[in-house]
């Protein structure tokens, strides 16, 4: 079963991907939409979308992907690179999480006056966390992941996933603690805060210092394979740790493959070993659309037509987008293009519905934080934000691209 | 979890396997006996071990693990010279069916004289099927992919296969008719073999034809990663179709890598991609080592301990490893190393175990056809088979090597 359906994933994938590209699109557009396509078809198929959407196994290989994919673009920066951007990124963070969480408060209290001010809170915190799956793959689609404004973004990205653990823990106590009436415990939000942050720095500072010597020693086994197998045990673990923490487990997966750089495994070179990115590429093109995929066959058209839905929802997606754009304020001062900065911030993926799934859960004296409708925007604003992206995305980073290409042209000239 | 279990298996392949090689072992053994190693580890580790060898999602990539592996394999032969060791393989794989079974029939008369003719019988074909995964690992490692014996041996697994399945129907429906006291019904049994050979020959004919085609409207599609993509959706498709039919998903797989040719996707090598075989090769090093971990874990020593059970198992494996042998008969009047082609066929597997534990379910009159001392004897039998044959057939093509080398020498003095 598992077989067959990866056998049409894969097929359908390629045949979207190259479509896009064929229009000039990133290929992770092409095959979000055929995920979109393969999960709302009617009749018959539809129940075939339905056990695939459910399947744990794909789930899981899905899963796998994304953390292939955030390594393999996390190798192609390096840690000293990263913390070098690293107060920008806190920058780009914080004004992406500020500025989309007042405008989705304001969003609630305008459309939905009729509920409390926490269904409010929470409507704004689930617009804050980035997902950089999206932004990752179009800069890499476009070759563009290795530029000043990818490192930027794609450290802002696991800043807010940071934050948005924290968040999630301050607003869940807070309304756990409005509706039992008892005073709100900071105590576990600042844990939460604690173990990430140990997290980050622990695995930078550990996995800096020890990934040297522990390929080193394995470039001496015998046998071939051990890099790309020493690479993704290292990488796998880190993913592991980063979901034990409470993180998603693609931080880890990023961390490690910013650890990682060529010169650590050079004793591999010598053997005549192929560079670790060509290596990790092919089980990239394997899993990464598996996940792009099914990202796409969650999105349920049907979802828009529910009454009251589509216009919570514009305008949603309308705050998601506008929110994140203040986010190029953290570019200022750099020789950055700002207005990419913010389209990069703008997906929101997994920790929004996270979120939002949580509030289904919660109730504030006796009234339901997140209710069916309010859940179906979120939906949609999460899954228009997604394809938002790629196209955008591109648009600016061609045109950027073009701008410097000119500008080096001139350069000389003057 | 996933990620978690991922990495220690990855980590502790790449180290058994390279501490196999250090000793001139094929890799494949150190990362079975690093399986059977973790897969009985005392105390709190033996809690890990039991969920990790239940574990569905790690089951499925382990899976997913043998179907790459026997692609791969396949890759490195072409149809047309499999076709010419066709016969050959037949005769082999007959031999091997027929000489195993006579002889676990009669350790059972022998051993279990108290049990009827029918457990006899069954002891018997439990010992017909060849698992093929252990020696085309086994042939890979050393770089003997692509030599006659090669191509016998793996020509007569896949054969093996389909006698094994008509073999199940055909015992198990005579066991059934012997239960209810009805007569036989031999038509399940035909159809049963019907289907195997339609699969096959069918796979074989449209694949063939078809192949060339495909890729090469593939080759026009835009974007990197095409060709992988293809002959993976490819490969998927086909294990998934044989496993709809009863076949092992792992002979689609193989008959896949039969099928794809070089000549077929020319127009990708135009475009500057890698061969095939080096875009497969890092998936394999991925999931490969997944199976035979795996396959190590699922071993439990304290089957040895079961009273009873040694001496039965013994002999249950004596004879599987010499009834074997015989297939070395269908090596005659060819170039090749016959002991080679008995030692590779020793390995059972799977549909060994398949069997037994569908034995498990089965009575006659009362009686159970297999019991848990006859299961557990089968269990060791079939895992000595896969421990002993590494070192045996890299013992035997390595003689068989230096011999040819030695001829090759002496051919232009004489």
């Amino acid at each position: 079963m598992v077989l067959l359906v990866l056998a049409i994933i894969l097929s359908a994938a390629r045949l979207g991907g190259s479509v896009a590209e064929r229009f000039q699109q990133p290929a992770v557009l092409g095959e979000l939409l055929v995920g979109v396509l393969l999960g709302n078809l009617p009749g018959m198929a539809r129940q075939f979308s339905t056990i695939v959407r459910g399947d744990p196994m794909i789930g899981m290989l899905a899963e796998v992907g994304a953390v292939i994919l955030l390594f393999e673009v996390g190798l192609e920066s390096t840690l000293r690179e990263m913390l070098r951007v690293g107060m920008r990124s806190l920058a780009v963070a914080v004004l992406g999480v500020v500025a989309p969480w007042v405008l989705g408060f304001l969003v609630g209290r305008m459309l939905l006056p009729e509920h409390s001010v926490y269904v409010h809170v929470f409507l704004g915190a689930t617009l804050t966390a980035t997902s950089v799956g999206i932004t990752a793959r179009v800069l890499k689609d476009l070759g563009h992941a290795q530029t000043l404004e990818a490192r930027i973004i794609l450290g802002a990205a696991v800043i807010d996933d940071v934050i948005g653990l924290v968040i999630l823990a301050v607003v869940g106590s807070i309304i756990s603690a409005a509706d039992r009436g008892t005073s709100l415990s900071l105590g576990a939000a600042m844990l939460v805060l604690a173990k990430a942050l140990a997290f980050l720095v622990g695995a930078f500072s550990i996995g800096a210092l020890s990934s040297p010597r522990v390929f080193s020693v394995a470039a001496r086994l015998p046998g071939r394979g051990t890099l790309l197998t020493t690479a993704l045990a290292f990488c796998f673990l880190l993913s592991a740790l980063a979901s034990l923490i409470g993180l998603a487990p693609i931080v880890g997966a990023y961390a490690a493959g910013l650890i990682l750089e060529e010169a650590h495994y050079i004793d591999f070179a010598d053997k005549g070993e192929h560079r670790l990115e060509e290596l990790v590429r092919p089980i990239s093109v394997f899993l990464v659309p598996v996940f792009f995929v099914l990202m796409g066959m969650r999105v349920e058209l049907g979802a828009f037509l529910q009454p009251g839905v589509l216009g919570l929802a514009a305008l949603l997606t309308i705050v998601a987008v506008a929110g994140k754009q203040v986010c190029a304020l953290g570019g200022i001062g750099a020789p950055v293009d700002r207005t990419a900065i913010g389209i990069g911030m703008i997906p929101r993926g997994e920790v929004g519905l996270i979120f939002a799934n949580i509030g289904l859960g919660l109730t504030v004296r006796g009234e339901r934080v997140v209710d069916e409708r309010i859940f179906a925007a979120v939906v949609v604003a999460v899954m228009m934000t997604t394809l938002v992206t790629p196209p955008a995305l591109k648009w600016r980073l061609t045109r950027v691209a073009r701008r410097r290409a000119a500008e080096a042209v001139a350069a000389p000239a003057a």
